[in-house]
C-alpha cells in the first residue's frame, strides 16, 4: 500500500495562548496531506479533472481523530498518508504525524482517520456538491 | 441537560475553491463554541482558572465529526453544545451545527463528538501539559 | 459618506502564545468587514455578479494598517467601513476597528486603508484575473 | 545587509472561491518568515528570549503590502526578508515573495514593508505589552 510523507513546520501563529498547536491548524494540514498524496499520485489539478471527469475535489464527509502529544513552533512534522480502503463513492485515507526524536526514534503525535468522496457539482445548477464513483483512472493512478 | 448555541456567519474567505466551506474551519468553530459554552457556565478566562485552579484550557484529545452538507458563505450557522459525559480527567463535549430553511426547518451540517480533558502546565518546567482531574468547582458551573 | 459597521468577537483559537491576536486574524475579519459593506449595500453574491457583470470579487491590491493597541479573547470589536474613493478601476476602502471601554469611550485598535479592484476571470481562458471598470450599478447601490 | 528566504507552497485551502490565494494567508507566510528570519540568525525562541531578555515577541505595528499578481495551490513561492532600518524601539522589516518563472525569471507576487517591535509583558500585571529597546544581543547576531 502506497505511502506518502508530507512535511510540514509549524510556526509560532499556529500556535494559541496554552504555546501549543491550536487544533484546526493539524486539518489544514491533514487537509495539505491528502491533495500531495493524489499529487504524488500523478493526480491532476481539480480544475483539470473538473473538465475531463467531472470531479472537483475530495470532500471530507467524516473524520475520527486521535491528538496523541501536544506540538509547538519549530517542531518539524512528518505527515504519513495512505488510502486504506476503497468503496463505491467513497473512500478512507488515513494519516499518521510524526515527530523525530533525538534518540533517532519518533513521537506520534496524531492518528486520523478519513472517510471523503470524490465531488462533482449539483447537476440542478444549485450552490453545492454530489457525490460521484470513484473514477478508475484516479484509483489506477494510485494502485499503479 | 445544559445546550448552548453559538452562532456562526460564514464568510467568502472560509469558503474554498469548490465554493464550499473548507473543513478546517468547522473546527474553529466548534473550537469557539467549546469555550463559548464555558464562559456562558460562568467559567473564568483560562488566566484566572490558571491561577485559581492550575487549568489552562481544555484541549482536545479526539474527536469524530461527520460532514452532512455543505455550507457557503452567507450561511448562518448555529452550532448547539452540551457535555454529555463526566469522567475521571477527561469529558465528551457534543455539537450539532444546523442551518435554518426557509420553510422553518432546520437542515443539519455537522455532528460532532469530542473527547477533551482539563489541562494543566507540565510541573517539570518543560514545554506541553498533562491532563488534571475534572475540577469540581467548573463541573459544579456547567451542571448548576 | 455610508459606514457599514461589522462586529466581531475575539476567540481564544485567533490569539497566539504571547495572548494577543495574531494579526493575520486581523485581515481576515477585515476581508470579511469589506464584503458585509457591498452586501449591505444591496450588492448580490459574487456567483450572482459574475453572471449579471462579469464581475467575481473585490481582491486587494494595497493595504497600509496600523496597530494601535492589542485585543484578546473575549474582546468585542466593531469594524467601521467606508469607501472614501472611487478611481476608474479601483476603490479605496477604509477601515477603523474599535473597542469600548467601561467609560464609555472606545480604544482605536488598528487603522486600515485599502486599494481593492472589481475583478473578472481572464479571458484567456488562464487561471487569474484582471480588473475591470467601477460598475456604475455597483457605485450606485454604495452611493444610493 | 542580510537577506533570508523562506520557501512554502500554495495549498488548496489557502485559495478562496474565486481560485487564488486569500490574501490573510499572505501575512501568515509573512509572519513565519519574519520569525525564520530571526531563528536562521540565531535568536532563540521566544520562551527562552522571555527569560534572559524580557523579549516575547515582535509583535507588528504597522504594514504597507502591496499585491502585485495573484497566486494559487501548487505554487511555490520564495519569501526574501530584510531588516532595512534599525530604530530606538522598533524595527523595519521588509519582504518580496517571487515565483520562479519557466525562462528562468521570476514573478514578484507581492512586496511588504512592516515596522515591528521588541515586546515585553507589561509591567502592572495586566494583560497586554509594551515596547522595550532593541536588544543589543539580537541586532549583533542579525549584523554579525
Amino acid at each position: 500500500m502506497r505511502t506518502i510523507t508530507h512535511t510540514v513546520r509549524v510556526e509560532f501563529g499556529d500556535c494559541d495562548p496554552a504555546g501549543i498547536v491550536w487544533f484546526p491548524n493539524f486539518f489544514r494540514w491533514i487537509d495539505a496531506a491528502s491533495r500531495h498524496f493524489f499529487a504524488e499520485c500523478g493526480v491532476p489539478r481539480w480544475e483539470e479533472t473538473a473538465k475531463t471527469m467531472g470531479v472537483i475535489g475530495t470532500p471530507l464527509v467524516d473524520t475520527h481523530t486521535k491528538f496523541l502529544k501536544t506540538a509547538s513552533y519549530g517542531d518539524v512534522l512528518h505527515i504519513r498518508t495512505q488510502i486504506t480502503e476503497w468503496r463505491d463513492k467513497s473512500f478512507v485515507q488515513t494519516y499518521r504525524i510524526v515527530r523525530a526524536r533525538p534518540d533517532g526514534e519518533e513521537d506520534v503525535i496524531l492518528e486520523c482517520e478519513e472517510v471523503r468522496i470524490f465531488a462533482s457539482k449539483r447537476e440542478d445548477g444549485k450552490n453545492g456538491i454530489r457525490a460521484v464513483p470513484v473514477p478508475a483512472d484516479i484509483r489506477a493512478l494510485v494502485e499503479g
